[in-house]
């Protein structure tokens, strides 16, 4: 009987040893860029996220089909309002936001590739263990596949890979990202977007988060 | 004078902080991941690397043009020759390997791109600091941008893209990589390749270690 209690103790401890899907820290600020593979769209923003709040800040540049593009938005999902804001003129744009809020988090029903050091253990400061996590999204043009890369400890976000089969893979990358508000202001819409009015949607699609790439 | 000479003992000190171009540690073991950006070349490799003796071995499967393919071989660039072991046949096939030894390391002439933390530097063991370098390589079959990103500390490998006109961008991620050979045999050809007599190479290319994959 003893060894059969203990035969369990350490099956379910080897199992916690096992990864689990994650959620990423509710307060986050770093960059990141993205990359289509048809080299259509590349980009890079910084960005602050606030699971609590269901907040996000997105400062981008890039490029879309050689054309440059740059903006700023703050999307409110418990509000559901998105700003888009010009600093430089002042003026700020308000539209509905319908889509809902992703927290940054590995689905509870994806699949462990596998767990590997970026970099080497080797030495102190020489690598990072992460575990890469794929699975598939009912999307309403078709399914998408995904793999998301986190941290082992902390389940930081290293790299997500989006896959339609129309548009290809899309990769994104996180970087310098560090838990907590580094400026929580930046979450709040500006003075100037105070009598913003709500602008009706033109486009029928709703703006969903991928959608603003 | 004693204000000049601390200026330019500061000025000194701060351009030694900026990261330099680094080469890897002489031997390293580790795995590697190779994908093209047309999705027709995926593969994956555990790799052997001796700097000092100029050898590398390669163990790879793959798939190229939805075809499976796998391979093993050692490449020994101080003797020029080339192994392809099949331990299962016990058979060896031995070519001539006319082109040169490139270490790991960063070349000189590259440029830095930017140093980001991948992952978060929040707590420990959350991420890792590294270097994105790039620069460009004049090719038989005409120049090809590289962007190769290693660990500040250690000059780890972490990724490598190569983009030639005429192929696209490739993209090599390495992980698990230790410093040190894991098994220093695997760098010697096995017994059943004693006898094994050089092949002429038929195709006019020499072999070059990109042209392996």
């Amino acid at each position: 009987m003893r060894a059969f209690v203990l035969f369990v103790c350490l099956s379910v401890g080897c199992l916690a040893q096992r990864p689990q899907p994650c959620a990423s820290p509710s307060l986050l600020t770093g960059s990141l860029s993205v990359a289509s593979q048809n080299e259509k769209l590349m980009a890079y923003a910084k960005y602050s996220y606030d699971a609590l709040g269901k907040r996000i800040r997105l400062r981008e540049f890039g490029s879309y089909d050689n054309k440059t593009f740059h903006f700023d938005v703050l999307l409110l999902f418990r509000e559901g309002v998105m700003y888009k804001i010009n600093y430089k003129n002042q003026t700020c744009c308000k539209k509905p936001l319908s889509a809902d809020f992703h927290p940054l988090e590995i689905p509870r029903n994806s699949s462990l590739l596998g767990q590997v050091v970026v970099g080497s253990s080797s030495g102190p400061g020489q690598g990072v263990l992460v575990n890469t996590w794929w699975g598939e999204l009912g999307m309403k043009k078709g399914p998408a596949k995904y793999m998301s890369t986190v941290t082992e400890i902390g389940c930081i976000p290293v790299s997500t890979l989006f896959h339609t089969s129309k548009s290809g893979w899309m990769v994104t990358n996180f970087f310098n990202n560090v838990i907590g508000l580094v400026d929580p202001q930046q979450l709040i819409p500006p003075h100037f977007c105070k009598g913003a009015p709500l602008e009706e949607r033109l486009d029928k699609d709703p703006e969903t988060f991928f959608s603003l790439f």
